[in-house]
């Protein structure tokens, strides 16, 4: 099979793929030529098996990458997502580029199902492929980038010309209440999002980025993180509550437009890029599993089982602040998450939050509040992702409020955080971020 | 609906659920009666909607939990797994009796689609399932119990009367070559394996299992896994090489009875159990990924895409230790993985590898190797997990001889490392482990 827009970045590279006679493996997809018949693909390169079409299976769902948005932020959410930021090491403003134009056509090929770069058959050379992900298909692959305070400005210098070009929403985001972050899981020069519905495709991808910066980056943190849905439904996080149903619709472009795309207030290189903020959020499960429900639903404002706002009886009726109960007292009480986030407290901004759980496991832990135990305990919780047009709109004053007043802060400790910049989607031919860096 | 399985192990609880008349609720299941209705449930809790059978969807198979063998061993092997180990702090007989009952209740439940116990409406109570499986359906969940030998003495005292029916076969594991474990990723006196097709059914099943026993356990380690594979394939671990090819297959049971079922010549609470060896394998994977492809395939012995034997065609040709290059050397190199661990090298014995792959995401680390970095790098690798008849003949003579020469080990860190005895199934009605207590 050909593929036109395979295109090598480096002369280097060109001319090996030349020399092994990749013409045809060079177009190898994961889920096509080396996907159902990998065994073939290797013995044989010239004459790859072609794929059946698997139209209604999410392992083989294939999402644009091109377009005048990034992917994986209006996306419908995947299973499983890999997050990842990058510190930079180089000092040249040719090596970003040329990374970024090598990422985005990475990112073009996996998010088809195909290998990072095209994957001749040469046993001296290390592969340009991990192969894990190999036969796995495209499972619905977003792959999104991000800029970090660093690209612009990192310790006063302006190590690539860009420091004039820093747009004024992307903030240093200020210290909150309680906050408990550690350095190897905040901030970053750049980000990397993979979502798909496969937990291997997922981190394969970010893998495969990562290893095409070797030399003149390095990682600074990565993160899995998953969610799992009833099909329609919204999912549940892992304090067992549904999770994101106030969210503005991602199929609302008026609705986007007015929160979540940049317009032209900022700089033109970010028109219908978006901010994203990046919490990793501890949660203490097992002190959590011991509160009455009636408790929890006071601590969301919500239903646990419906979902719906404490007093209503759907997921989707309307929060009502000033219902009381005979008493006196806010039904919804005045401490809930829902009643402090929501967007009638918050001046009527919006978010849009695209947050997963994530399980790393256990280790050990002293936790903040009675019993105050220290023993081995989940290091699990929330990847709280979040999307809008000016952060210091949007989730700057909101989390101001939820980090002093929120009952949930009891059983959440911020450990990690990061902001970035997500440039618009890149044009074919083009690559992420070209704006920026007058290309 | 109504549920005969059910029965709740403590009077306390019983009385509490006539006390708050859930007839109804307490056979709610997660992918029926709270299933497709949360909602409805959760607000008219007498009236649950029944949800539609799903007969080809992977999130809604079941697999039978009763049995003359404990599921999760020759199952084939789900998309997910968490394994956790546990340490006893009770000092009586009758606690841990009492846990293993309500454990095989709840697995039986678990495994259903239900929840881990009937879960009544009750807001001034901790809910007696954490919900966020709730709608989820069973996603052929199969949960797994084991005994460490600390069940049987630990620090010399036997706590619960059973230090005289400690298996041989259940020896402590040696110190194997290049072994850097540490403790809170090691040992344990009780193992739970949970596997499903679901990462949130998976981990929420240990999860409702580890609260039933605060006050007489501690949580000692929890580790998430996962395996990737296109259908009816064998999967590839993180290192891009099918993993588990060689493998006795779970479906001849002669081979079963002969390598993994315990028979006769243990003690006969043993009986149609087996041993697992559990080893968390940190694997260096931006290491590897810079390694040439022909010295990967030489380090497992196999061709990388096809999974066929160095010199072979297809992945299940028959591996042919004696052939050798034009130059007199092994095409199977003496240092190889499959050359060290095959039957063939090993006695003929042979164990059943049933392991996942772990991203645990990422953290500092100092590489063992050549460039000796210090750096962020992935915190994931292999949950190996294998069962045998005996490890004395099984994974101990194997992994002492990989331990010192298999090629992989520089890639490799084994920082966990646990055993365990397995009993057989329980029969309805009974409880895991039944026979060793003579109940």
């Amino acid at each position: 099979m050909t593929d036109d827009t395979q295109r090598p970045a480096r002369n280097a590279r060109r001319g090996f793929l030349k020399a092994s006679g990749a013409a045809v493996a060079a177009g190898a997809t994961l889920g096509a030529a080396l996907g159902t018949s990998a065994a073939q693909a290797a013995q044989s390169p010239h004459a790859p098996a072609h794929g059946k079409p698997h139209a209604d299976d999410p392992q083989f769902a294939i999402e644009p990458f091109y377009g005048a948005h990034q992917g994986g932020i209006v996306t419908p959410q995947q299973a499983h997502t890999y997050v990842a930021a990058f510190d930079l090491t180089t000092a040249k403003r040719e090596d970003v580029i040329n990374l970024l134009r090598e990422w985005t056509d990475a990112a073009a090929r996996l998010t088809r199902g195909q290998t990072a770069q095209p994957l001749p058959r040469a046993d001296d050379k290390p592969a340009t492929d991990s192969g894990e992900a190999l036969d796995l298909g495209a499972a619905g692959l977003t792959i999104t980038f991000g800029f970090g305070p660093g690209l612009f400005t990192k310790d006063g210098k302006d190590r690539y010309g860009l420091a004039g070009k820093r747009p004024a929403a992307l903030v240093d985001l200020p210290r909150f209440n309680g906050d408990q972050l550690v350095a190897e899981k905040s901030g970053g020069d750049l980000f990397v999002q993979a979502c798909s519905n496969d937990l291997q495709v997922t981190f394969h991808a970010v893998r495969q980025l990562a290893r095409m910066g070797y030399g003149i980056l390095q990682m600074r943190w990565g993160q899995a993180g998953f969610l799992s849905g009833p099909k329609g439904q919204t999912a549940r996080n892992l304090m067992g509550f549904k999770d994101g149903t106030n969210n503005p619709s991602p199929k609302d472009p008026a609705l986007m437009n007015q929160f979540i795309w940049a317009g032209d207030e900022g700089p033109a290189w970010m028109k219908d890029g978006t901010y994203a903020v990046f919490r990793r959020i501890r949660i203490t499960l097992e002190h959590w599993d011991q509160m009455e429900v009636g408790f929890q639903e006071s601590v969301f404002g919500r239903h646990k089982y419906s979902g719906a706002p404490i007093g209503k009886q759907n997921e989707f009726d309307a929060l009502d602040l000033d219902a009381q109960d005979k008493d006196g007292n806010s039904l919804i009480p005045d401490n809930s998450h829902v009643r402090l986030s929501t967007a009638a407290t918050n001046n009527g901004q919006r978010i849009l939050r695209r947050s997963y759980s994530y399980n790393d496991s256990t280790n050990f832990y002293i936790e903040r509040w009675p019993p105050w135990r220290q023993e081995t305990e989940y290091d699990a919780g929330l990847i709280f992702l979040a999307h809008q047009r000016d952060p210091r709109t949007g989730f700057i004053p909101i989390n101001e409020k939820l980090a002093k007043l929120d009952m949930m802060n009891q059983f959440t400790t911020h450990v990690g955080s990061a902001i970035f910049a997500l440039p618009p989607g890149a044009k074919e031919g083009s690559f992420i971020g070209a704006e920026l860096f007058d290309a």
